[in-house]
């Protein structure tokens, strides 16, 4: 059986008149995007416009809720309790789940944006109430976290599908959790060793360390940065090699 | 057959700390209730709690879309196209929807909010944005306007059922449109009046205008302010003289 | 004495991570800019770096205030009191002026944004309104308003100076008032004709309309849009005409 | 010479239709107050007319900038820079003085409010970008904080006025510090001990502990909760007593 892995990229993060990202492009070159659902990023006209290119495209479309801050666009952790989060979850998953559905589409995913990914991805009872509102609102979307997070286990525990994360560009450490971005090595800025890391994420579900080490990851998605200049370019030079090395492409 | 009356009452229209009206007495009292959906009152926490007060009441549940204006309260006509309106109302309905269904409740119906329901009930694109985006994300939900209004008119033409709104309070003019708030007759203040008006509005479908002549109008469900300091006591004094008179009270 | 006229821009009209327009290159070709000040677009961090770009380059320094509508840019006309006018104008004007000062410049002028500016340029009492918030906040501030306009007649009866605005790029009715957007002939796209149109007003005072009369037109100030991807290169050419005739750039 | 304390309130925050605390009330019993200035609560209305009230019972004014949360009402810790923390202050402290100024005021002091008051109290970098913003906005302000704070310090070190804030119904711990509110003994719910804990403060400059030692402490400014059900009692109350010991109640 063919190796196969899901490229997904954040989609619909404009706000108004703002644009953000080369959404048309990079619906071309992924098999599923998380769209901003109008907390950190989005607005009902945006998103109903993502959801449409994302229908023409046949990418499958998740859910991208935020933590409300507009002006921080989300990055910039919040002391929200669990019970706020599972509310703001909620709304944002069901706003965009009826929009999807009201196109003739099926909400796939939901992935949690930014600070609340990163929040989620250590702190139990947050990853939890995320759970809880994906269960609650979209029972059958599957739930995108961080490989190996505490998001991953409350998500299988409260009996969601998953799908673990990974990242072309993101250096790893012996845990198995990213470096920090404020750490020296925290990225790959060499296409070609990203484009390496993501191969042997896939075909042997190990990572090359900081330290050097090699450890086991579990590579169920691979996150595209659709807002950087070269993310176009990186997109199709990967896809290319995954063709080559008979990898094939697709939403879980 | 028994008369009946729908009565209903927006609810749920606090913001994060802050309280308004009289929510847990008003769901005693009602058939049929709106619930604000964060454009211009409620957030995720209010919108989840309001629904499960709604829900042990056993008041039926509607969404309450109104335009992107906090700090106006949505009370300020805004001049946005018919398509942003479309949009915004989908979002709003899809957001309140999926989170009624996730606590195992129904939409009801929709009921567009303050400027957004008085340009509807005039204005006809914009009338018609509203009905296509009920249409599109609770085509099953019944959408309230007006009596007799251009919104009533354009959801009828895409096909959804309609409840013919009406007020105590507010007095009519000879063509039954509403006396504008700005004319020093809009408002019935004697009680006595209000519950008179409403008793004539249910057994005969007619209203005496301003100018004192009798028209038909259409009285499918009326709206009880929930705001008012006596809006508690009002709705007791009417829910008293309806079932005296053998007027059932139900949502439509 | 030679002919003198005004370049000013709007800045500073992103927000968080959103960027709009080509301020440092906008900054090197005008003499005065006007900043939006949270409303309708901005937030503090970007009215800051704003600030020390508009002063390292010398240019006049304005406060831009706008509607509160974020996702619709300021650009949709809502039904707010004069005295809501008076007070968010109030509030703008100031946190920009504090802001401006804090960093060792003046508030030269006072320019509304979009709707508002429209708005202003016809009704009296958001026009007064508007007088009222920069003679209370800003007494020495140059109001800018559309040549001519309400706007322009309520600052000069509150006592403050004033700069009759024009454009390049936007024709003209026999009235003097700009074609509405809506029409077919509203923008001048040939970029020679909309250098021409400039000149005549600043050497004759006088503009075609589009019926072909010249009618006689005040132009202080000329707005540049920063926005447009030819807006640097039609600025450097309109610059070049300028000092080819003589005429001076300078703030007023 | 008399002893004398301030009694400050936080005013001004509602938002909108929205209403908070009892203003007037607290008006006639506090000699200062700090005024939201749109981030965590209050709109430019809401602060017009709040600077108003406090102008007619002649209040020292303060801003009380905090967090871009309104649906947090700014009580939830944010991860923001020390120059987004320094931008934000700038922006808001500069608004509340432009208009305090514009109706013939002088803004007397500024308060960080909520989570951002909690969080300057720890952190010397938003400490110090707070008192940088308060230095470049308004140097003759007064800088209050919770008192022997990190805030304290970065106020004086950057050579601002300063008070040192106490509170009547918080316990405090040995090093000084208040009792977390989520630990059993953090709120003083018996006003007599109350006011007994704050003359002790005034009188004798010192406070008894949890733990029942006394320690030092610095009372330049009390403040007084003006939301609670019982503030304006209590206010009298605390009022009477100083009276009789002959302690005068004025603003630094």
């Amino acid at each position: 059986m063919a190796l196969t892995i899901d490229l997904n990229c954040d989609l619909g993060e404009g706000f108004g008149v703002y644009q953000l990202g080369q959404d048309k492009e990079m619906l071309t070159l992924v098999s599923s995007c998380n769209i901003a659902c109008g907390f950190h990023a989005g607005d009902p006209t945006t998103i109903r416009h993502t959801i449409e290119l994302a229908l023409e495209n046949m990418v499958a479309i998740g859910a991208h809720p935020g933590y409300p801050d507009l002006v921080g666009f989300g990055r910039r952790a919040m002391q929200v309790s669990p019970q706020e989060v599972e509310d703001m979850v909620m709304y944002q998953v069901a706003a965009l789940k009826g929009m999807v559905e009201a196109y003739g589409g099926t909400l796939h995913h939901v992935k949690p944006h930014g600070a609340l990914y990163n929040t989620a991805a250590k702190e139990s009872d947050i990853a939890h109430a995320i759970a809880r509102a994906v269960a609650r609102t979209a029972p059958n979307a599957i739930l995108y976290g961080l490989t190996d997070s505490t998001l991953i286990n409350a998500a299988e525990a409260i009996g969601l599908a998953v799908a673990h994360e990974v990242f072309a560009d993101r250096t790893y450490q012996a845990d198995g959790s990213l470096t920090p971005r404020t750490a020296p090595q925290a990225i790959l800025h060499n296409e070609t060793e990203a484009v390496e890391q993501v191969l042997m994420m896939i075909e042997q579900q190990k990572v090359q360390t900081v330290n050097g080490q090699l450890v086991s990851i579990k590579a169920d998605t691979l996150c595209l940065h659709g807002d950087h200049p070269n993310a176009v370019s990186f997109a199709r030079a990967l896809r290319q090699v995954l063709a080559e090395k008979g990898v094939q492409i697709s939403a879980p």
